[in-house]
């Protein structure tokens, strides 16, 4: 690459955007494919590539955590490949005809689906991410304009040039796939700053990184928020419900934006409830922050402090608090959620419903785990991310949520 | 009132949103025809405000087009009330099941509309739009935050008095309804930076106004953009086609976003239709500022500079220029559209098709006049905006535009 600019890559993929919309479906399922194939051929390269930044991450002391995110070995390659293999296989979004009609005078309308144009992505230093984003927008007609944490930059560089060589060989200008990593900060702020190149950024990663995106950025923003996400145990909870489903939004996997953070009990509830609950949570290892009546009413609670309430723990920690009634809870939820997901347990279908209108959440449960708020779980085969915005997607996106549309008008001299 | 700050103004708003959200299609539509009665009942308060507006608008001397539309008197007042009945009948979006499937696991999944919440509009000295967007917003379940130009402030916040009262005469809260003008500019930057209060922020004007909301804005914002708008004439544009498309698209109302600004004639009919287009054209008093070629082929020409190519004239004035390809006409839309509609009038059904596919615009038409990008011409019954940005909504917007989704999910007891 002899760019020498953000802007520079943005145009570039900006003037690709036309070439890359026109592709048909089989052209960029082939174009994926080869770009799996490629990875696994080129794995030695890529490794390699990796090792440089785990080095200088260790060096740097980023945490165990965070080195494991980074790493990539033979074995991780070839899964990022499979994933690359199933956005390929993924139904072609653009060209759907969403909506369509004769007009009076004859003119028929239809509303399509097409690509963005230019996605931008800003994101942690998660090499694979690289990979996902760079195949959701290609799947979706979008060329796509990179910007992975400093961290990964070896990593993300290799991957980068492989796909790249990859369209080439199938006859797709490499242009499509671009990275600003080597400009470091200046290439986040081109993209947030890329009015008229970049058509939609994706900010990836912290609560940080998202609401510095969300600030700065002049370019229209998906925002993927985190998951202060609620369990409510209503007067009709029945008991084994109760336990299964905050068990499970909690425990079955901690990391997660969909795992449960706070319990709230009715008080009706709460003397049959408080005990196996807070058993059945102990017994996974999780720690229960409660209210001065979840102490009174089981053994082992750490005091909750107001903190609590807005805590997206991410560990094997849950807030827990006895309210007076369902008011209370929907009080409680609109004032500290991030209206990601929130569910109910209850017989009472008043509440049920009840809850279901007044919960301004993107998913909103009765007697479910709150885990369920995935792509993969509502059939969209693949996820682009959890949208907490209002505008354009709310909730998991598939690639359809990766276009826009445009309204198609077929006539014969029609005037006004 | 007795609030004192932007701020309290977007909270009261904000807390009222959950009371709006719940109101039935009925008690939407009692109060939308409450407030069209009282805006009649009260139409001589309603002049005596605007009164002061226009005095203070001609001291200050803003001109007879800016006077024009800032004036309210009877006739109009009962206009604004009618436009208001009509918003009232117009199906509510919200409760549409969008999707919805049950999943293996045997819970009922369903994507359902619902409001934002709240909608803030930045706007300029056009009194009836607080009236419009207030019935809109109302309609679509939300509260709404007006910021509209310092120079209708009179007519504002006397039209926003007579809304609120007409609210809680239907037992609906007044706070649904705010108004940040009476603290001029530092109402407009609120609103901008009010992130957790305003759902989504609508600016209605220029193309100055809508660049400084975008550009400050940390709320999402729905961009309602200008209309560089072109008429292509193919080699196999029939004459009456080419000077009636183009005609109307021009001079059918000029100082509207979707009247053409540019037409781009193939070098194969060149001959044949600058003439006979201009001619037409110039019967009507339009001024034609062309290239060399189009100098050469017809009289009364103004010579075209690089500025026409990108002139939004909304005057009876339109550029135009000879291109040797359909690849240079759409490359001249590429470089100089606002992306809002573009037409091409042809016989010939492979660039017919190729003008659909490759046109990157909101509306893309094949042998119409390019008027026709509109709510109610769609048939959409009211028109919120047309949307130029490609998030969330693209072209005409209605109802269903000023709504979000949100998944609800019914189970029973499942887990992951």
């Amino acid at each position: 690459m002899t760019n020498d600019s953000p802007e520079t890559r943005m145009t570039l993929a900006k003037a690709a955007a036309r070439e890359v919309a026109r592709l048909t479906s089989a052209q960029k399922a082939d174009a994926l494919n080869a770009i799996a194939d490629a990875l696994v051929a080129n794995a030695a390269t890529i490794v390699a590539a990796n090792g440089d930044d785990v080095e200088r991450g260790r060096r740097n002391g980023i945490g165990d955590a965070l080195l494991d995110r980074l790493s990539l070995d033979d074995e991780r390659i070839v899964a990022l490949a499979e994933a690359t293999r199933e956005v390929a296989a993924l139904p072609d979004p653009v060209g759907e005809v969403i909506r369509g009609h004769r007009l009076a005078n004859g003119i028929n309308l239809e509303q399509v689906r097409v690509p963005f144009g230019v996605v931008g992505a800003i994101y942690e230093a998660r090499p694979n991410v690289t990979v996902d984003i760079g195949a959701l927008a290609l799947r979706s007609g979008n060329t796509v304009v990179l910007r992975g944490g400093s961290a990964a930059k070896s990593s993300n560089m290799a991957l980068v040039a492989i796909m790249r060589d990859a369209l080439a060989t199938q006859g797709i200008t490499p242009e499509a796939i671009q990275t600003v990593d080597e400009f470091g900060r200046d290439g986040a702020k081109a993209l947030m700053r890329g009015r008229g190149l970049i058509d939609v950024l994706v900010p990836r990663g912290s609560a940080n990184l998202i609401e510095t995106v969300v600030t700065e950025s002049t370019v229209p923003v998906i925002e993927t928020g985190a998951g202060n996400v609620h369990v409510v145990l209503d007067s009709t909870a029945p008991d084994d419900w109760a336990v299964d489903i905050t068990v499970n939004s909690k425990t079955q996997r901690i990391s997660v934006c969909n795992a449960a953070e706070s319990v709230l009990v009715l008080r009706d509830a709460a003397e049959r409830l408080v005990g196996p609950v807070v058993a059945a949570l102990q017994e996974r290892g999780v720690t229960v922050h409660g209210d001065d009546t979840v102490q009174t009413l089981a053994q082992g609670i750490v005091p909750a402090t107001e903190d609590d309430w807005s805590t997206e723990y991410q560990s094997l920690d849950i807030a827990m608090r006895v309210v007076d009634s369902l008011d209370e809870a929907l009080d409680h939820i609109d004032r500290y959620s991030t209206h990601h997901t929130e569910t109910i347990v209850t017989t009472d279908v008043r509440n049920a419903e009840r809850f279901l209108a007044e919960v301004d959440s993107a998913a909103v449960y009765v007697n479910t785990s709150t885990r369920f708020t995935d792509g993969g779980e509502y059939g969209f085969g693949a996820e682009v991310g959890i949208s907490t915005q209002k505008l354009h997607a709310r909730g998991p996106m598939g690639l359809p949520e990766l276009t826009s549309t445009k309204w198609l008008g077929r006539g014969s001299g029609q005037i006004r």
